[in-house]
């Protein structure tokens, strides 16, 4: 189990100083990491090498090609199998540099200092790892538990208004499957102390289900339309993950009062619809190509019964294509 | 834990069948499938699709561009999670395929059919999975256990000679490793049995300590300067690892009896020296640069104190230095 550790900024590096090696591999979000003056930090640890390998925080970089970069950049300079890796960024940078410590030397250990509400609510937890492929996104990966998660809310400041409807597009997703979370959001509770619900439910969901075998699934609620919708119209993530949830309810005749109270409350209503029109054929060829396929015929689909109650249930694709062109309609009329 | 499985060629495809996956993938030696004919095996199988994607079965292929180029074949054609992937060929093939598998949709499963005598023995069993970089042999990779090794002693019929001594050059290991192997080839067993006990003995290493965080390190006997040789003069890995065994008998002060009599019992005294004169500053920089180094002053090597009592034991890598600088003369002037 991760150790998830909720800290000031001034605080960083004495925590990182306690991380047992002598060599510490950092990949970090160039921009960040400058913005925040973070070589002050890393410049003059204790007892340790750093080897520095900024990248860029963008989904661009989750390529073959910046897995090979950075790879290539630390076996260069020689690595060692007692070495620990820090990824400091969004899920893109911790999603990359999280497959780099899955796979270099066959594993090292690692952890994440996530610097975007995305992140710290879902990406920066869990272990998943990986980078995408021409075909589709996260293809590529492993499943690789970072040691800490250091939680820093300061990060949040200079975080961009498209990043911070990203990431409580997730925390929308949290809202269904957490009854805790959804009552934070109910009550109006502060930012942290949401982001500390979404993290606690996640890890503890993770340390069930690891390899994501069972409950695990439950986190990709609203992901597997929601990763067609973020590669068709290339739209952030969690944005992407409102659209699917959207989607989900309709299929599946539910009401939308709590989408509607909760989008409002999350002041996700800014979000811009993505679409006029939607082609279906386009959709379901995306919605193939996803993880969640159990068979060619069968789909694992996450239904939302009521709050804090989403259920894995399977539905045949045959069946969703033929119900999906009758929602197609609602979907390009919505307005929130 | 796998299961071993061994079998005749005529009842393979029975077994596969009964593999749980309505999708295989299989990732086979191109020479091996086309000249027993494979294609008669899995043209026909019963409720499974086939995916077939040959490869050359040669260290070079075990690089970041095959297997972007065997993950991109099997993502464009489309899989999923429980797609079964199938590795037929030696060492070099079940390397890159099993790092497919392990980061393939962040892991599928997979069995191993070994093919040369190397694989059957050692590469073929374990999970260690990975491809080489320009940095050094499997820096990338990762342990994925398959879940079946299919044994089949046929494929061994047409295996050249220089793969049938490299195979019996981790034979050798094995002999220093394990009693029960030493006796067998001091009895002169056949070759399916003893490749029976290798495995089996790697086997129980492997269940105790799947991540090499001990005794599994055993396996690695002979092969911190074997590496080396290999890479230096580029020959086939069991011979290498012949010569990494001598090096450290004679680094250590052991008698060379056992050698002897074990290398002429199993053939091995055909192959040839690899070296007139050696570079002890060359070998000591590849040395330096494979994985079991410890730390930057620190060698884990694999002593051995009698036939089936290999111990780990740490030593100064300036003190292994100066000893090489002695047994230079004595590896340059070794005959059979």
């Amino acid at each position: 189990m991760s150790k998830i550790v909720y800290l000031e900024l001034s605080d960083l590096k004495k925590k990182i100083e306690k991380i047992e090696t002598d060599l510490l591999l950092v990949v970090a979000d160039k921009k960040v990491y400058e913005l925040y003056e973070l070589d002050k930090i890393f410049h003059s640890m204790k007892n340790k090498k750093i080897l520095y390998c900024p990248i860029i925080g963008e989904e661009k970089s989750k390529s073959l090609r910046t897995y090979e970069k950075v790879l290539s950049y630390f076996l260069e300079q020689g690595v060692h199998r007692k070495a620990h890796l820090l990824s400091l960024g969004g899920g893109s940078v911790s999603d990359l540099a999280g497959f780099v410590a899955a796979t270099m030397l066959r594993g090292i250990s690692w952890s994440v200092i996530p610097t975007t509400l995305l992140s710290m609510v879902d990406a920066g937890i869990g272990g998943k790892t990986g980078i995408n492929s021409d075909h589709g996104k996260n293809l590529i990966g492993a499943f690789h538990l970072p040691e800490y998660v250091f939680i820093c809310p300061k990060f949040l400041k200079a975080l961009p208004l498209e990043e911070h409807l990203s990431g409580k597009g997730e925390v929308l997703k949290y809202a269904y499957l957490s009854e805790k979370v959804f009552q934070a959001v109910l009550q109006g509770h502060s930012l942290e102390k949401i982001i500390y619900f979404c993290a606690e439910y996640k890890q503890k969901l993770v340390d069930k289900d690891f390899k994501e075998k069972n409950i695990r699934k439950l986190l990709n609620f609203g992901h597997s339309f929601g990763h067609a919708y973020e590669k068709m119209y290339l739209i952030p993530h969690g944005e992407a993950v409102v659209w699917g949830i959207l989607t989900i309810l309709l299929l599946e005749n539910f009401t939308l009062d709590h989408f509607r109270f909760l989008t409002k409350a999350l002041g996700l209503t800014e979000i811009k619809k993505p679409w006029k029109k939607i082609n279906a054929a386009e959709v379901f060829n995306f919605v193939l190509k996803d993880k969640k396929l159990v068979s060619s015929k069968e789909i694992d689909l996450l239904v939302p019964h009521k709050m804090g109650k989403v259920k894995i249930e399977k539905r045949s694709l045959e069946g969703m294509k033929e119900r999906f062109k009758e929602v197609k309609s609602e979907l390009e009329k919505f307005t929130f």
